[in-house]
């Protein structure tokens, strides 16, 4: 694709992006290297927040932050690089609980958040300032300033996210989630005036049941984003998640893990119909009939996001095919 | 000193020693290279304690417990050995208040400490878990479990102990001191039965104003004391403090700094007479003779604690000297 056509591209297109964890964050930086930041906001999933150790963690939305300032571990997805632990390790030796792993420099996010939330800022006006300090341009927020944590039914019980996630390594079986508070939750300010002004919408590559659901709990969201073109990439590769438990998911709630699972939550799940386009990997291009019988259009390409050049590579074929879309396509 | 003299001494005498901060540190470090745990008390100050980022932070608690442990910092005699700085500097990228230097290790101390103290445990149980951890065996106690901050009257206004001590790094002009909330205040569990125990008493080198008087602030603490032999040990080496502002403050409240002036102090201040004998430094050899005029006995030796030989040896001196104090003494 020519400079031009890419010039076009972000000029042309305003949008939103659903994330969640590190498949989220990775295709939220491809947009934000491709798009100008004013053309992209990027709404994060709060449901797996936590407070551990008497501090507000946020692990969405500090993968989203960290990824596009350039500071995530790229080996993990999660946490900093070039991070260090050496108060974990003294955690440790005093008896701590050191289950959820929070390295030197990461343990100052939550501190300094946890002190400005007490201090009564919002958790998007903090969630500005340090993407401020940490030279993140695109607005980056959380999806509500409300606490609506996710709690994971399972054969071992009700447990908060993390708790599963991190603390049980997913092992126990799924049978459902819910998202507490979520009917009296109000999106965080600054959400719904972008998501109007949007031409598209994207649902990163996320799992659909525990980082986009929650988002899309959240009353006024969902009927703010269902008006508007959504395309949705598949977090499904080959019957596998490319990270985390989604495919493990599927199959304990009696769905067989694929691209075209994920298609039919997103167009099944609520009030119906909320995708316009669907991007899948090219290992599954056979589901794409399946899709496009069910009124979908679909981009099959390589989503497999192992460098910065095929985010930003990626982010580009999702937004040309965004703009087919949207009816917003224009000859390069 | 014979191996026999030492196990005399240690057998002889249960010592209560009141310490603050890194000079208290060290010769309560001292202490316990000499006697067996179970005949050593270290009642701390916490007048010095503060909340900083939403954290309970004990300094004088924790040089303590840090310099038995042998894990603090030769160099500043605060904080950790091995100590690094990646949450701070983290915490600086964010605009977060970094005035108070909290190293990664260290860090898990007042975070476990304030997470304890949450859940309900006093700060004197979470004291002891933390020493058993570390393992250090002589009993540490916070001097109360009450709150009873320090409060630094200056030119500049009244002003916390830490806002003065360390965000101010000493400038204001001192005027005076109060310890909110001593009235009402009672020891620690365990002190006042280990003080009835006690042969001796021991005042560490610490400050007098702001180290020493808020542990003798706690209304049951002083008369206990009063009625044991009670040694002091000056601060104060040829009218200089070793570290710390204890002779910018004598000298700002109108009394030339001195040995002699620690010794009236503690003589002086409340109903009179707290002490039986005195350590100073050889270089102050010529103030003994107004002390024992005073009615103390004395013992002038080398003070000054550079190595943890040093350490030992100073408090073998000073406990032979107690032994004489006390009326022990009794022939190698």
């Amino acid at each position: 694709m020519s400079l031009a056509w890419d010039k076009m591209l972000s000029e042309t297109l305003k949008v939103i992006a659903l994330a969640g964890g590190v498949g989220g964050a990775r295709l939220a930086d491809g947009l934000a290297r491709v798009l100008p930041p004013e053309n992209l906001t990027i709404v994060v999933n709060t449901g797996d927040d936590l407070e551990f150790l008497g501090l507000k963690i946020c692990p969405d939305l500090d993968t989203v932050c960290y990824t596009l300032a350039g500071i995530a571990n790229p080996v993990t997805g999660w946490g900093r690089i070039d991070e260090t632990w050496r108060f974990l390790e003294s955690l440790v030796v005093l008896g701590g609980p050191a289950w959820f792993n929070l390295g030197d420099r990461d343990l100052a996010t939550h501190i300094e958040r946890t002190r400005r939330l007490r201090e009564g800022q919002s958790l998007s006006q903090v969630t500005r300032a340090f993407c401020l300090a940490w030279g993140v341009e695109p607005a980056v927020l959380p999806m509500s300033d409300d606490p609506i944590p996710t709690w994971v039914h399972t054969d071992e019980g009700v447990l908060p996210f993390q708790e599963y996630f991190v603390h049980r390594q997913c092992r126990p079986h799924v049978t459902g989630f819910h998202f507490e508070g979520a009917e009296q939750s109000h999106p965080a300010s600054g959400i719904l005036p972008a998501i109007q002004a949007a031409d598209l919408v994207i649902v990163c590559p996320s799992n659909p049941w525990v980082s986009i659901d929650p988002i899309l709990a959240v009353p006024e969201l969902y009927p703010a984003c269902a008006v508007k073109p959504v395309i949705a990439v598949s977090p499904i590769i080959a019957g596998q998640a490319v990270k985390g438990p989604a495919a493990k998911m599927y199959a304990e709630l009696g769905i067989e893990p694929s691209a075209l699972a994920v298609a039919q939550h997103y167009r099944s799940s609520k009030s119906g119909g909320l995708l316009s386009g669907f991007v899948l990997d090219s290992v599954d291009a056979s589901q794409s009939t399946r899709m496009v019988e069910l009124g979908m259009q679909t981009l099959v390409t390589d989503t497999l996001m192992k460098s910065g050049e095929d985010r930003g590579r990626l982010a580009r074929e999702i937004l040309t095919f965004g703009l087919q879309v949207s009816g917003k396509e224009a000859s390069p």
